[in-house]
């Protein structure tokens, strides 16, 4: 879920497959017999199902429904794959088992409720979110949804997913929202958890504040979902970091003030000098530094880390000014060197985390102001008895130019 | 100095004369005796000195030199007018002397500076602060040189301002800013006073959050300068309020998404009502709200008060909601109306405030970034030499459509 | 509910009854006919009804029982009258109709629960907090449960509430606490209501800092409760202003460093000037200011009103420093006078709220560490047949120098 | 300067030498000819100077003068030494050169004042802060005056220190501090440095919250002091963890609710099992968790690196909780491993920093209010002219219980 870095051949920025660690509780899954003659006594619906290591299939499953009162059933009307996705069919993800729907994202219409659900009704148009909260736990009620005792990130995870016909929606009312009107479902599927995660994790930790310098180091969905929301508090600088051309293109349409390719860098060039002759020359400009015989200041205010291996974020560390802060939004699956040696010093903040989604409602505020333009991403579209296809396209993303996939149910 | 409101006649909110009332101690003052002798002996330079409650001259004075270590003279290239400098010379403002050089706004060229000044230098450009301070006392030292023992609102006010050829600028290092190549004296000047006001003690003190909801009750150059740095924080909605359509057609191409005019809702309709029709309504969009039979949130998220009389402070009072922030920007004259009964139970915040100027080269910084254009407060322009011309036309500024002058040395 | 103001005769903190004016949206509220045909055919418990003004009676009346899935029914062991409870009883808080059990404070034993209850079972042992949160609408959302669309302070109000033998509480999931075994009853009830009104919208909205100087207005149970709590972030000053000089002596006990009582002071000092003194010398002593000759810091950083009445809100305004916050505790029946004409300078903020309970559980990490006595906050002990008798001195609480009274189940 | 950790044998804690980089810029620093002709035209003083790594040597050297208007001179009368003048004389630092004076603590009385400096007179008993700051430049402008551009942590490093009878300290308008008659010379010297490093590099970083559990990894003067300023905000477990019992047995006098020995733990036990064992029955038992089958809380909400080395970062990492924060407070003088692979998941906050001194006034405040009690630290007492005594004592500072020296001058 909600991370998503490209294999790309010798670059600087080359990821790994992160395996993703869980620390969630699931709520009851209770396991069907898929035998035919199961299949032929219920209702059945079409899904993305995982079947191990490398393997999965489009085929007929037990239709979704309530199992609990504070349940709902959601009929899809469109979803879209994550990288997450793909490092779940790769077998790196090892809470998720043979026989899992995948997919946490999604906006569709209610079905049925529980008998507990009280803010949705059959009939509501609703986005789902990728984390369900319980609303009670200790964590709940401190705000950090992404760690909740009862959820959590479960969908397509500890409890089937949205890349199917239904969802079943646990803790339905603390974990849909209402889809307004006037937004498009290509809008609405960017806030499932692209945008939430980019939001939270990345410029709200960051604490971006108007006038600063912003590095985004990868500009895979998540990067450009950095980029998009970091403009919300109007920093001076957005320099996009990332070895892919292309994609430095994108960054640049949807607000990156300028981009760096450190594939090519001259030699002699350090990615520290590179960003200070972007900082200084704005700083002396500016009457921060009254002449350029005073040194100016070092590196960047912000370094968000988007991609997930260490070089990415050794590039963060080298690139961050006195009193900066790293936001770290990448799914790691190593260790990395921290030079503390020099950061002890230096004043900085660094941050991780996972989405909690609790900013959802706000995101829909401005999606609604017309400011925000998430469907920017949506590269290419598929019709939902396609999504093998998607996989293929979106398993080659750089080679594709793909950013987000649009799933049409 | 700093906030500016109109002479209407029978709004609802037409504004009285404020009265400023300092608390800052002035520094070395000296005065000089204007005889002829004296001004044959010594360099002299024109300026706009108030003489007296509606007397103000463009005439020759003694010419502005450096008393301390720590000042610097600067040539001026542009000043303008605040509605503060209307309030003296109607006598208002105590701690202003006839003799008194009037103006704390303005760009210029350093010409000299004391022995204690290390960051500035003959011949540099700069953008002078309304807010002088020391950088040394306990109110700087918190971060509240609005405050400083030995500064504070002192230009035009307890020493010559920047109304004429010249002005002495005490504690130069800390009171001037390096003013950027790129950007001209028409966006700098507008940085003065007005932007860091709206911003500071508007913007910051209500602590404006992307996707809420935004009331600015009054449209003069303060009130256009919150609208202005309140897009830094991506509100969706900003509603400005005000009696003059003229003002709020300028406000709606600044930026505000509703406007609405207090002397033109039908009698059964509350201000209350109108807001939360427009709040409801985005809210219900959203999904916050998720039906209508629920009660919509009444009222907006944050009101900023920008006029300075007991009725818009009423208006802000009657539209905020629970949890909501009201900043006052406005300089008021008299005691106002709390409805503490209603809003005790309400968790609102009240804040007040005279700008510290401590946002400055962040504002630089933006402004470097070519995202905000404070040029286009500026509505009439004129030479130094035609400043008597410039009150006039300022000191009628609803009936001149005027919001802010350019005064080119 | 929750801020308690005495009636005294001719002082200068005399309350008035304050009215309540809720905005909450009571919850499905069954009316039962008392009829003795019906209590012979039901369970029954004893409990304190309000009858109209100035009538309550300590009587038989149907035994609370579960109503909705996400109730659980609570058999008191111990509670207790807050001020608002005798405000009720003079018919000034109107959505409170004759026949309702009176009371938002307890603590009990779980004796059942609805099928949607999961975190709490019969024999629990639990606090009750004053305010029922849903968990689900948007003021829980924002953590701001003091506004819940569906709950909010119902307790005692718009339901039935808990001086009585059982309560039926909704929500129980968000609006119960389990009881730490370590803790007695006596400690637990001032954490229904007194310690996290003080603690929230006295200490946290004021944003108390180490070193900082706090004044508290009014020393009745709630002024305490700020008093004890403000002791967290350890200020530097604590003066309490009060005009009972035996509650000034108690307040010396808990941790007021200095005590003011208004009605003694010289007809030639002003309250300024005697809390000035207090912190000048203590500025000057350590070293913020320099020496006796520069302007010292005049005013409190922070003061907070704890009665309610128009004159003790006069006084927070009046002592307040430039840069300070006046936090507004009191419950408040009429409008004030607000400085305006001298305040909009002075950079200070003002908040006013009812308490969200939302930091219950931080309290009884720190009731567990052993810092906090809450329960010196008793002076009276009865028994619940008794709980009339408890009235009769609690509303004569000045004479009787009661400040909480501990009515054991 | 600042954070100090013994050298101890075979323990987990056991520190390295730290090495400090600096990137400040060294104000003018002369050089004096040490020729004895020099001596016998010019005053002297005797200094405990630096001559080269091993060699130190209390002496006759040149008086310390007023060379820039902003400086003043100050005659000690204590000072102390701090765990960084160790590593100085190692030879570790190499901004230290041959024939500097060391130390950057101390107290004193004024002895002369540059023409630019207002807030200081002969006379006057001042506190001497560890960072100088010119109160001008952008980083002093951010409140970050460990990072300002003309001072810095310079005392003792790039300009001669403490450890003399006379000291010329730079821009001492925003460097000294009055002295309040009411604290003596023991308390204050604690001021200079340990005290704002443990509570803005530790606690202020941290963000500790009332109710909170907090370890503090390494009891050395730096985590004494964050034990004693931890307090201020109230949190309801403090765990001190060290491998040196006589050290642990100050810890909980000084306010440490556990203290955990590393090095006496049970092999099958882990450093996380035992915190979370503290934690978790605090929890259970505050009702913060409803029952012992729900998942308790693992870990602590704040961890503080006290040490410097790599196992004391790798131990903060190992127990903190989700959403927690740790503060790095030690000097590292290697990289360190970040367990980024399970970490990205936690939300977690890690921050790093020099002191900038800027609470030291706060601190004055809170040390008049008699809470604090820093003087407990000292455990050896000498006169300046054994200072070369003192540093043999706190050479083996282990060895000797040694926490801080009081060296009267």
């Amino acid at each position: 879920m909600l991370r998503f870095s490209f294999i790309r051949s010798a670059t600087g920025l080359a990821s790994t497959c992160s395996r993703r660690i869980t620390t969630t509780t699931p709520t009851t899954t209770p396991s069907f017999s898929s035998s035919s003659l199961f299949l032929r006594t219920m209702a059945t619906m079409k899904a993305l199902v995982y079947e191990g290591p490398g393997k999965r299939s489009w085929k007929p499953v037990p239709k979704a429904e309530v199992l609990e009162p504070t349940d709902a059933v959601v009929k899809l009307t469109s979803t879209t794959i994550c990288g997450t996705d793909l490092h779940i069919l790769k077998g790196d993800v090892p809470s998720v088992t043979p026989g899992r729907i995948l997919g946490h994202e999604g906006v569709g219409i209610v079905e049925s409720v529980g008998s507990g659900v009280s803010a949705f009704k059959p009939g509501d148009r609703v986005l789902i979110s990728c984390i369900t909260a319980c609303g009670k736990c200790l964590y709940c009620a401190r705000n950090l949804q992404a760690h909740c005792l009862n959820g959590g990130w479960i969908l397509g995870n500890d409890i089937d997913g949205t890349q199917a016909e239904y969802v079943r929606i646990p803790f339905a009312d603390t974990s849909l929202y209402q889809a307004p009107k006037s937004l498009a479902d290509e809008s609405l599927l960017m806030l499932s958890d692209a945008l939430p995660t980019g939001y939270e994790v990345g410029v709200q930790s960051a604490k971006i504040r108007p006038g600063e310098s912003v590095a985004i180091v990868g500009a895979g969905p998540v990067g450009m979902a950095v980029l998009i929301t970091a403009q919300f508090f109007s920093p001076a600088t957005i320099i996009m970091i990332d070895t892919d051309d292309s994609r430095l293109a994108v960054a640049k349409k949807l607000g990156a003030t300028h981009i760096i390719n450190p594939s090519k860098l001259a030699a002699s060039t350090t990615m520290m000098d590179t960003v200070t002759s972007i900082i200084s020359e704005a700083d002396i400009a500016s009457g921060e530094v009254p002449n350029k015989n005073m040194t100016a200041k070092p590196g960047v205010d912000v370094a968000i880390e988007c991609v997930g291996v260490p070089q990415t974020f050794a590039t963060c560390q080298a690139i961050i000014a006195p009193g900066g802060r790293i936001a770290n939004v990448g799914v790691h699956g190593t260790k990395v060197d921290l030079q503390l040696q020099e950061l002890w010093i230096k004043n900085v903040t660094i941050t991780t985390g996972l989405v909690s989604a609790n900013t959802t409602a706000m995101l829909l505020q401005v999606l609604r102001g017309g400011k925000l333009k998430p469907e920017s991403l949506i590269t290419h579209r598929f019709k939902l008895d396609d999504i093998e296809k998607a996989y293929e396209i979106f398993g080659n993303a750089a080679r594709e130019h793909a950013i987000k996939t649009y799933i049409e149910a």
